[in-house]
């Protein structure tokens, strides 16, 4: 493509609406363009990163066993009326009439549409597994979107459907999913774990989220490098360690001052202690009742995790006039003297340990000398946010904790919609049963996004080469007529052998196209300057090279039979090779 | 792919609810399935359809210079009232409110938004042409959705939008558009006309509509064969030829009795005389205006011609109270002794014709002997509707009249666009003028419905090669080990050679087999049964015979190096070729 013609405004500002590295560069780059607020129009350089990605998602779910469909944005509000979403899915589910008054929805999901074809049209086991996927437009109408694609309305979304006639082949679906997301992203050149997550509003049984690495993720992940298991820190499992032996005080439990002090950080400074010296109590709505969670002063409560141990359907902070009647004054809580009715509800961190301090339930008092198995009926599980250092509950090596963005996620749904919406199957026993689901999403744009997130520098992006827009950002330093006719030459030899070539022939400064060059960050830029001209040389820089280290190559050797050959054979493909596949052609050539 | 395992649900029985072809054997095939009115879901096999379809499209836009973008689907109001549409364009504007209350739209066309995005971004000449294009889903609230795919509430198209400095820039974009589009329908595999067209609610100075040939189209198209030229018959040119002469009656009109006889038909029944020797008289509101249009019985006024020849913004017929008022009683009107304010518009087939019959603008009366140039102020221009024979305008040879599908318009928009939203470049001298503009769409989806109606037969789909879902249907006829072994064989080595193939391989009886197959409609059918197995031949029918003739072919041949270096050598391009490749293919086997 000539750079002349190419649509491509890029801009050197920062631009004052985008707070994220990604949306900056997606806006800088000429990759997007805003409509309205969480609503865009991708330009072309963007529409070749979002046609590698997709492209790239298509054939692993193709070689997964699933078959691309294409379902509508536009959905009758009936479907949604017999899977009780319509009502439940909040305000992001736009809801319109059509001219007949007739009520719609712009699809945020569509578990509703699939089952009812699904449902429609297969009565047999004998028809299943089956995994029907589409690439297409969805809307959620955000309160408050922002980070560009990072939270739009409108987006561009990857979303699989699997109906199986029993648990097990669903199980085995579920798997080769995961193994199908693991070969899009690493083939998109990512860094990223398939961490355990929360079902959300999607719902169902399991779920596994896909994250990029980021610093700037927004997600929190413990991850084992020993065993490789990762997960939200919400929900990672950490291994009960024994408490370090504690000095047993033996003292009773009693009343000191703490006029005024209620935050962990305020009491510990107050007494003059860590904070691992004092429990923190928090109280949880949990379906109706009134349940205390407890963890060390260091720690935070899981509100997923103690939705998971006490097998709740709804867990939330529970509301100040119900502690003040049931437990004591907010910011005096604590387990001693506590009603049995209310369970009390121990994390590990806390299990022997004594000499504790605690909420005495009073204002402005606290108990030192707690001993929680002496002197409350707590139990203990593991409800605390996962902390680095944390023994893997898998293998007890300490966690890493890791930034992430989500790009993916992949529910067990179990029946869920299969059961609402009547969608059975005879299995080969004969009996009529609710088909077994699955869902499957990847944020196509996000990708994009989170790409950019994880690869860049102060000067740009650098995109992995299998979603990158061109392979190759070849740059005509200067305006000399010899010169211009030479890079041409470059420019038609690199199309002959395959490449992928953004080719600035702009009648532009040096300094305007290098800055470009660099914005943009396509994984190999070939300058041809006047210097090259002279010495029959071009200048070779892979934009992943953190140094921008430059590289001369002899002219002719892009001309030869050689990198030819190269690229016949290679088909480019190291390419599509994450990680060292650029600066193996850079040395190739 | 094993038919055992797609999501293809055929039905032997004729949809209820599908009035025509294309729409019974696209949900037969099972290539879609409705949703809601007028709202589809495609399938597998539509989806692959459609695949193929934008793949062309996309291939040519580009090599027209075209360069791809993506717009959204959901557009703000404000940009709809910049251009003044949100108010005018009517009920098929699917409008609606979002959570914080601001309106939005979705986008049924999308001249709003790209105008928007390239005034922003567009200073200069240097930076046009510019053409930007998409495939995109679009919504337009039909009241009446019907013919499946035809008149689809959702669906899909690609549109265009082209910028330039002046006019005859643009000139050479449309002509490069037109151009494009003659390949895209060839390279589909249709027979086509490109028609002169009324612009309607989209604008603009000039349209060519194309037209695929089938005998269901709900479109006239005047076609002249001599000369290629085209148009929809209400603006087919027509030549002026001297009406045949005619004895001059020599006599003054006089009146006559016809009581009761309103129309064409009762009064030449009536009196007993041709069509052809009364005045057809309309009373049209031009711009507010009565106009009295005039043609020879046999013949239909053209409302668009009418428009044309007196540069009118607005033509419809006239309220019958203001025809009372200005002229006479509706069912008597004629051209003798209108008032002159008001104006006569009469057709050329009427020139130099007298003894004519013609309302008299007075209840139950007509006038005998009546000549136009003597008895009225009639003007002579071109303004009905082409016939069959009629000369064509451009070398005066006779029509044909085809029926056509409209499955893509190019527009020469002028700056309807970019003077309401102010979209300016500076052009060469320095001066800022208004951008002309052209928009050109394509329905991805009718163009699919369109080849049906044109290709098939009373057993099923006849694909053109190059959209077909699949080149070969496979068909093993029989469960017997060794037969399903051969028929794998045969799969497996037309896969190896790059044929996109649909292996029959369910447990199933013949007929319902050959059933599908002949639905379906893939360009080759192989079949493999039991006399094949001991024969060691298999059996070829390429689906567009008429006859279904078959042909035997030596087993081995499919296995042999010669078709393998044939496919590699052709890259199985022939079925790229429309018309003939199919059965060359055949033949080569």
């Amino acid at each position: 493509m000539l750079m002349s013609k190419l649509f491509l405004p890029t801009m050197r500002e920062i631009p004052a609406d985008a707070n994220v590295i990604s949306h900056q560069l997606m806006l800088r780059a000429g990759l997007i363009r805003k409509v309205a607020s969480g609503i865009y129009t991708f330009l072309p350089l963007g529409l070749r990163v979002v046609k590698k990605i997709t492209a790239i998602i298509e054939q692993e779910m193709n070689r997964a066993g699933g078959q691309e469909i294409l379902m509508p944005v536009v959905q009758p509000a009936e479907l949604w009326q017999e899977s009780g979403r319509f009502l439940e899915y909040g305000p992001e589910l736009l809801r319109f009439k059509d001219r007949k008054d007739t009520w719609f929805c712009l699809g945020p999901t569509h578990e509703e549409v699939v089952t009812a074809l699904v449902r429609d049209h297969v009565k047999s086991y004998k028809s299943l597994p089956l995994t029907l996927y589409q690439i297409q437009t969805k809307f959620r109408d955000e309160i408050r979107p922002r980070f560009g694609l990072m939270r739009g309305r409108e987006f561009i979304m990857k979303d699989a459907y699997s109906f199986c006639a029993d648990k097990k082949s669903q199980d085995e679906t579920y798997q080769s999913m995961w193994d199908a997301y693991h070969r899009i992203f690493e083939r998109c050149g990512l860094q990223f774990r398939a961490v355990r997550a929360a079902t959300g509003s999607i719902g169902g049984d399991m779920s596994h989220e896909f994250q990029v690495l980021a610093q700037s993720g927004e997600d929190a992940i413990a991850a084992c490098d020993h065993c490789g298991y990762a997960a939200n820190v919400e929900l990672a499992e950490v291994r009960v360690k024994p408490a370090l032996a504690m000095a047993q005080s033996g003292l009773p439990y009693e009343e000191i001052k703490t006029p005024n002090q209620k935050s962990i950080a305020e009491v510990a400074s107050f007494l003059g202690i860590g904070e691992d010296r004092l429990i923190k109590a928090l109280v949880f709505d949990v379906d109706g009742r009134l349940v205390l969670a407890l963890v060390r002063g260091d720690y935070e409560v899981s509100e997923a995790k103690l939705k998971s141990v006490l097998s709740a359907d709804a867990v939330s902070p529970a509301d100040d006039k119900l502690i003040v009647e049931g437990i004591g004054p907010v910011g005096f809580i604590g387990p001693v003297g506590v009603n049995r009715d209310i369970r009390i509800v121990a994390d590990f961190s806390l299990h022997g340990l004594n000499d504790m301090v605690a909420g005495a339930n009073k204002k402005d008092i606290h108990y030192a000398h707690v001993d929680l198995g002496r002197d409350s009926h707590a139990e203990f599980f593991d409800i605390r946010k996962a902390h680095a250092l944390d023994p893997c509950g898998q293998c007890g090596e300490a966690f890493t904790i890791l930034r992430g963005i989500e790009v993916g996620h992949i529910f067990y749904l179990g029946t869920k919609y299969s059961k609402a919406m009547a969608a059975t199957v005879q299995n080969e026993h004969g009996e009529v049963v609710d088909m077994e689901m699955g869902c499957y999403g990847i944020g196509v744009g996000r990708t994009a996004a989170a790409a950019i997130e994880q690869n860049h520098d102060d000067k740009g992006i650098i995109w992995p080469a299998s979603i990158a827009p061109y392979h190759i950002h070849l740059v005509q330093l200067g305006a000399d007529k010899e010169l211009a006719t030479a890079a041409l030459a470059i420019y038609d030899e690199l199309l002959a052998n395959g490449f992928e070539v953004l080719f600035d022939d702009r009648d532009e400064r040096a300094g305007v196209k290098l800055n470009d060059a660099d914005l943009i960050g396509c994984p190999l830029r070939i300058s041809v300057g006047s210097r090259g001209l002279k010495n029959r040389e071009f200048e070779v820089l892979p934009s992943e090279s953190k140094h921008r280290a430059r590289s001369w190559f002899p002219w002719t050797m892009i001309m030869s039979q050689r990198l030819r050959s190269y690229c016949n054979n290679n088909g480019f493909l190291v390419f599509s090779d994450c990680g060292h596949g650029r600066q193996y052609v850079a040395q190739s050539i």
